[in-house]
């Protein structure tokens, strides 16, 4: 909580004043489509950090399990999670808990983002991929 | 992440579906006015906490010190807050740190609450309050 300073503006548009805008993932590294993330708070001091992502319309983040848990809230536009073996339509404000070794993936919205707050712990484990068949079954819930 | 549904949605006016709208703090353990406490992601896969507080139009937390750090995110309304030996005008998607031993306080507008996320860790102090005539000193930077 040293690094910058004690307030950081909102500049408009779900930017703020002392926060990058930063790569969700290396290209390549694993499947994903028009996702961006700011870390709004790291710090020596707290044993969590607070990110925010951005998913264009039509774009979605990595179909991944984990260890390590995450706890969103939305705080920007809609669009669906897969959590496990079910989807859910989620909107503004929205809190979605993902517990551990638990498949998931957010998607935003045709038209509009999907942008949301996650709390992860410090310590964690590498994401598990699924295989592009595997990827398959498991993301049939989030078929219309 | 068990013990509640791993979507919970937002039911309007910054209340969620299983989340308890608690006592900031217990009635007469500390100076404040007009606070609420939503926790809305606790586990024990999670080494920290997020909460929702939220000051009524004119209202305000204690002011206090502690050695865990608070990582803070409007969400709802103005306000300003103390932090430090300074005071800032804050709103909608501002971020506010809070570092160890640092007095501060959040006050709502006259004519609007202020709602905000706050990040803590598990394992945290407990805060340590003014004097009377120090809370007058401390709290001068606030006085318009």
């Amino acid at each position: 909580m040293k690094d910058h300073p004690l307030v950081r503006r909102h500049t408009g548009g779900f930017r703020w004043e002392d926060v990058d805008v930063l790569a969700y993932k290396q290209e390549g590294a694993a499947p994903f489509k028009d996702v961006t993330r700011q870390v709004l708070f790291e710090s020596a001091e707290l044993p969590a950090q607070l990110r925010y992502f951005e998913v264009a319309a039509g774009g979605r983040t990595t179909l991944e399990r984990h260890n390590h848990v995450h706890a969103v809230m939305v705080i920007r536009g809609k669009g669906r999670c897969l959590v496990g073996d079910r989807a859910y339509d989620i909107g503004e404000r929205d809190l979605v808990s993902v517990p551990p070794m638990t498949w998931h993936q957010f998607h935003a919205a045709p038209d509009q983002p999907l942008g949301f707050l996650c709390l992860v712990a410090i310590d964690r484990d590498r994401p598990q991929l699924p295989s592009a068949d595997e990827a398959q079954r498991l993301s049939a819930p989030l078929k219309p």
